[in-house]
């Protein structure tokens, strides 16, 4: 896989249609260092998803009868917003446990919406059913090379923008973001894999040896709650031998609090799980050593103006 | 007054200090144009005062009893914050009406804080009681030259930033902020200061033909509220004339709203006042004009994280 070219393409490809999110220069974030942030939760649909859907949607044929996802958040928001965009039909099958804010963050794409009573799986079940019925194309929310190679051009314009950290902190659910960052770094800089406690798909199999299923809860649990790791993401990690760390919901909440108090951003807490490796010492700089942080999602629940 | 060389003195001063706030171009928010917006409410603190805070202490002696201000709100904190930075003692007095949001957000800066009973007025009274025994100084919050120069460095670093915009937006209360671009920008873009229908200082002066005072109330009051402009900014504002808007407290809801929905930034009802100016059609832009909005604070009551 030439990762470089695929990220490159991709970028290209999805350019006039994704927000070049701003970035921040040794920001005083009341931690001993200074950071970079790149506030990529300023993104269309509030997270770095809209890049991998734009992607896909862009890369290949798309069937007549448009798009299906079945998603509780962030994926299905930017599946539905991009087709939209693109003038396909999407129909997104949502769990009526995801709530009233998520459910309006894609009711207001323009989507069709069914919400299917219970969890996540039912609305799998009800998803793949109208797959089989009409032919409709899924779009995997973070195992499939076009998804990747969308997440990563976050990095490729991270860099033009001017990047200078040694290592770069990413917060990881079931991988895309992260598998994305290394495809297209490629060990020029250090990543850390920042993982919630109660939902760490990529430590658990980096413990393993090998991708297992993981419980999944915890206050970051509908944004980064995948109940395993991708196998790129697992097969790039292995290769790089990329460090990963994990912090309890507690760190999470300073972290969040942290960015609001202040820098005035109101991420979501899978948005400040990244920066919480700091702020709770799971991950500590050594001296000298330049840190970044990618600000990745910002739709909280309850949502503050519902 | 050579406006241009306060200006530049101004930012070389505080430029180790304050935050370099980012810029987006080419914006879609839901609007018939795209905008170019900055997004100043990214500043320690939460709004613009903190450069004109900044700029005020670093340019004279301070005396030993260090400020004093009176403020319920954005002001204060600027004030408290920038003395704390540069290691001055500060007393603020803040009215127990301002809430516990305003209050708080002094509170964290390490200022010595007093609730004073009652409205601004009492707090005032309080403030230059506490001024006259102690020999502490009292900073404007708009209407002196080191104030309005402080301001001014945002639009000198949005140009740097690249601002292309023909026209710029900016939300107006007693007018330091806008007074600080008319005095860099000199009329080489045009200006739009957008005043809420319930607190327009600056449009009722400009029909009255000198500074008057105002009735102050809606949802803006707490940070746009003030009685009477600025008399620099008037004079500036007569010099260059300047056009002015109003908006209705419904339009900086709807504006505030879209903010939070289509770009995650979760502004005060003051911040968005420029943008609403677009939303509601107080201020449409010709065809071929290209528009500017400076988002200018974000401190919201009640504080989403209290």
């Amino acid at each position: 896989m030439n990762w470089t070219s695929q990220i490159v393409a991709a970028h290209q490809r999805i350019e006039p249609y994704i927000r070049r999110t701003p970035v921040l220069d040794d920001v005083d974030l009341d931690l001993p260092k200074p950071v970079e942030l790149k506030l990529e939760q300023l993104q269309h649909t509030g997270s770095f998803k809209a890049r991998g859907a734009f992607n896909t949607l862009l890369s290949g044929d798309i069937p007549a009868a448009g798009l299906v996802a079945a998603s509780g958040g962030n994926h299905g928001a930017a599946v539905a917003y991009a087709a939209q965009q693109l003038t396909y039909p999407a129909h997104i099958f949502v769990p009526e446990l995801a709530g009233t804010a998520k459910i309006n963050l894609i009711k207001r794409t323009g989507a069709t919406l069914s919400v299917v009573p219970g969890a996540y799986v039912d609305a799998l079940r009800a998803a793949r059913t109208y797959e089989a019925e009409t032919g409709a194309m899924q779009i995997h929310a973070y195992d499939a090379v076009p998804t990747v190679a969308g997440q990563g051009s976050v990095l490729l314009e991270w860099e033009a923008q001017g990047l200078e950290a040694d290592t770069v902190l990413i917060a990881v659910g079931g991988g895309g973001l992260i598998a994305g960052a290394m495809a297209w770094l490629q060990g020029r800089r250090k990543l850390v894999a920042v993982e919630p406690e109660t939902c760490c798909t990529l430590h658990a199999a980096v413990r393993a040896g090998v991708p297992v299923d993981v419980e999944v809860s915890g206050i970051a649990a509908n944004a980064l709650g995948a109940r395993r790791i991708g196998q790129i993401c697992f097969d790039l990690a292995t290769q790089q031998s990329i460090e990963t760390v994990t912090v309890p919901d507690s760190a999470i909440v300073v972290a969040q609090t942290l960015l609001w108090q202040s820098l005035r951003q109101f991420v979501e807490p899978g948005g400040a799980t990244a920066l919480a490796a700091l702020t709770s010492g799971a991950y500590t700089p050594a001296k000298g050593e330049k840190v970044a942080v990618l600000i990745c999602g910002a739709n909280p629940a309850p949502d503050p103006f519902l």
